[in-house]
């Protein structure tokens, strides 16, 4: 018999099917047992008549009759509430062990360090797999919305010859008789190809050597970066919305129940992503606020949700775009605004009270790139292909990027980055707690 | 005035429109000067009077008038063949230095070493360029068949605790105060997340320190995978042959200029994929050839090319599946076919003479698996988290791999798999020839 996927069976109502999945909860009441058995489509209840007993959790196949279930007891949640399956065989395929704790509340009330301890089995929890259908529609938005700025996909490596950002937060690599690194961001990379290509988009790991742990950072995160050549600041804004808010939307749109079981309403997204040099959203904070922020070279947390309360109250916006951010606080190869050098053609989106995305107009001449990385304190010879790129016809360029982690913390609300990640690694953890390893060295 | 994309420029007979792009050759008649420009969207021939001297592959600005070619005059060679540009305006946003070499001609006649020396110029070359055209439609071409697959993409980490697939070629990143690793494949983590997610796919790098340098391996490549609960062994090489057929289908349907330009005939597809054993396809090369391979572990390099021509013959396909690989000769996780445990039940799928894709059904019983490692002289202990996926209901599951780089390098008969990447590493370059670092140590 050819196995029935979950969401089909209401349409199967009379019919013997075969269904396979894992049997979410086992309830026994004497010699009936329901089973609620979960596939990737769906979750449906099953009923059986002196069965073996089922450990929780484990992998089943079940061969049964999907019948009507009377109107009282319909359940108006799930897709499969109007029916059952009566079960006739029930094979174990796979016995789950004994559950190390309740796996079946709607949601897992456990510590993150638990969580993450036993990762193989939290994974299956309904609530958790939802942030990871809405994280796989996050990165399908980021890619449709880059095609539609015309942009071709690129892969881009992710050890290279030396640190290309500066900073001293990268891993070292042994690599053969020579030290590589781990790359901070595919900058560089994809700079060249946009200079060869025009439009890119590369989704690519990078790598952060972080000394401290926060709620807020990993050691390797899913960037997802656009670069475009032949774009002036105003035209890259545009960009950068497009791609920002459209990634952002169809995710949403794409999976409407995760939203639902977080809680989350759909966001805003206006017409015209609301636009304010660094300045003037300093003046507006201060205005709001009484305290005065104008002089920071930056906005911090507060200032960047009270932004945001701003943009949606005038403009009915979960988004805003902050641009001219100082020049001496950006990457080296940061665009300065001509008309006030000492505030740069960078930008920020921001979404729902945090920053999402950063980039900027780069620099493309290459005598001023030079002297930029030069006077960052940083070797011209560490940049040696890079820097050919800007000798051959670069064309006014920028970019920007977003953290696939954070975008799916923020959208759901989580609080803490490494529940967006299916196998986060910190100082403290790959896979595993670091400090178990050091025990066993 | 908006820019006009070079593609849309014979829709524009008569009218004035405004080009960017790269000044791919220059030819000085005296006076007037013709130029080639391209763009991300194609390329057109521009015609100029008395301008300032314009070096190739200088990025440029251009307005003029598009007008109609005589009939003498025509192109039918490019899109706008049919069409010039007479040039009324003409800026140089970015002069490009001297060439190295002549970047006009129909192919660049670099050895590879100089073609990668010179990667961010060589990379304009459009002849380079439709490498990674395609490239990019392989990589759409998978998720689409593994989204057919119903597999939902997840995002597995490259930094891991032990070297988790045995072998001495894997690269050490120093990670905190402890040692980690980069990984070899995605495999343990994919086989993870399948017993939550039920069928998922994985685009990852993968890192592999090979101490030698040849034509078909890279220090480090783009691994795309596909990982399935719940199938038996038939039904994962229907999905095996789904995916890859399609993936090349795919790819070769959306870039048919690339593979006119490399000369490559489309992909034959048949309804159904030939399979044989090992044992049947040695047989089969035995009769063919005369030379007795029927003893042989695996097929060489020179059988593969016999089976596909074989499949080319009797099936009118480009692609055949080769199954029941000797177990000790695959990976531990390979499930030994019940029937005849000196056999697994793995596979290849073989394309136009070589093996694009490894896989198998999995042991997923837990005690299985963990003889299986220790057996091959590993440590459980190093397996913590992937044990734990098999202690909580695993069904049934199986899974394959592709190469991005290899199938690119297959499909176009590029005569080295550095071709098919953007940046290739290897022990002797990652960016620049590493001996000159040497040097400069």
């Amino acid at each position: 018999m050819n196995r029935t996927r979950i969401s089909e069976t209401p349409q199967a109502v009379g019919q013997k099917v075969l269904i396979k999945g894992w049997a979410q909860t086992v309830r026994d009441h004497g010699k009936i047992t329901f089973i609620d058995v979960r596939d990737h489509t769906g979750i449906i209840q099953c009923v059986g008549v002196n069965l073996t007993k089922i450990p929780v959790e484990s992998a089943v196949s079940l061969e049964g009759t999907i019948v009507a279930r009377p109107e009282k007891l319909v359940n108006k949640e799930i897709v499969t509430g109007t029916i059952e399956m009566q079960i006739e065989t029930a094979t174990v395929l796979h016995a789950a062990h004994e559950m190390p704790f309740d796996m079946g509340q709607k949601e897992l009330n456990l510590e993150l360090p638990t969580l993450l301890d036993w990762r193989a089995l939290t994974l299956k929890h309904s609530r958790e797999q939802a942030i990871f259908r809405l994280q796989a529609a996050v990165a399908q938005g980021f890619r449709e919305s880059a095609e539609e700025m015309e942009c071709m996909e690129v892969f881009t490596p992710t050890v290279a010859a030396s640190s290309t950002e500066g900073g001293a937060e990268v891993f070292k690599v042994q690599y053969y008789e020579h030290s590589a690194f781990l790359i901070q961001s595919p900058q560089l990379y994809k700079q060249i190809t946009a200079g060869a290509f025009e439009r890119v988009y590369v989704i690519s790991h990078v790598y952060r050597a972080e000394p401290s742990v926060t709620t807020r950072h990993l050691s390797e995160v899913v960037q997802m970066d656009c670069e475009f050549s032949f774009l002036e600041f105003p035209e890259l804004l545009d960009a950068l919305e497009h791609v920002g808010t459209g990634m952002i939307k169809y995710a949403a749109e794409m999976q409407p129940d995760v939203l639902k079981l977080y809680g989350i309403d759909h966001p805003k997204v206006p017409t015209k992503v609301p636009r304010l040099k660094l300045r003037e959203a300093q003046e507006i904070i201060k205005e709001r606020t009484g305290r005065d922020v104008t002089k920071e070279q930056d906005l911090n947390p507060e200032d960047e949700r009270e932004i945001c309360a701003w943009a949606l109250e005038m403009h009915d916006s979960d988004f805003v775009t902050i641009t001219h951010f100082p020049t001496k606080k950006r990457a080296f190869y940061t665009m300065p605004d001509p008309e006030d050098p000492e505030f740069s053609l960078s930008f920020d989106l921001l979404f729902r009270g945090i920053e999402i995305s950063s980039g900027s107009q780069r620099i493309h001449d290459y005598d001023e790139l030079v002297t930029a990385i030069t006077s960052r304190n940083m070797n011209p010879k560490d940049f040696e292909l890079y820097l050919q790129a800007f000798k051959f016809g670069m064309p006014p360029e920028g970019g920007f990027s977003f953290g696939l982690e954070r975008v799916t913390m923020k959208i759901l609300e989580l609080d803490n980055v490494r529940r967006a990640s299916l196998f986060p690694r910190d100082m403290e953890r790959v896979d595993v707690r670091l400090a178990t390893l050091q025990d066993k060295a």
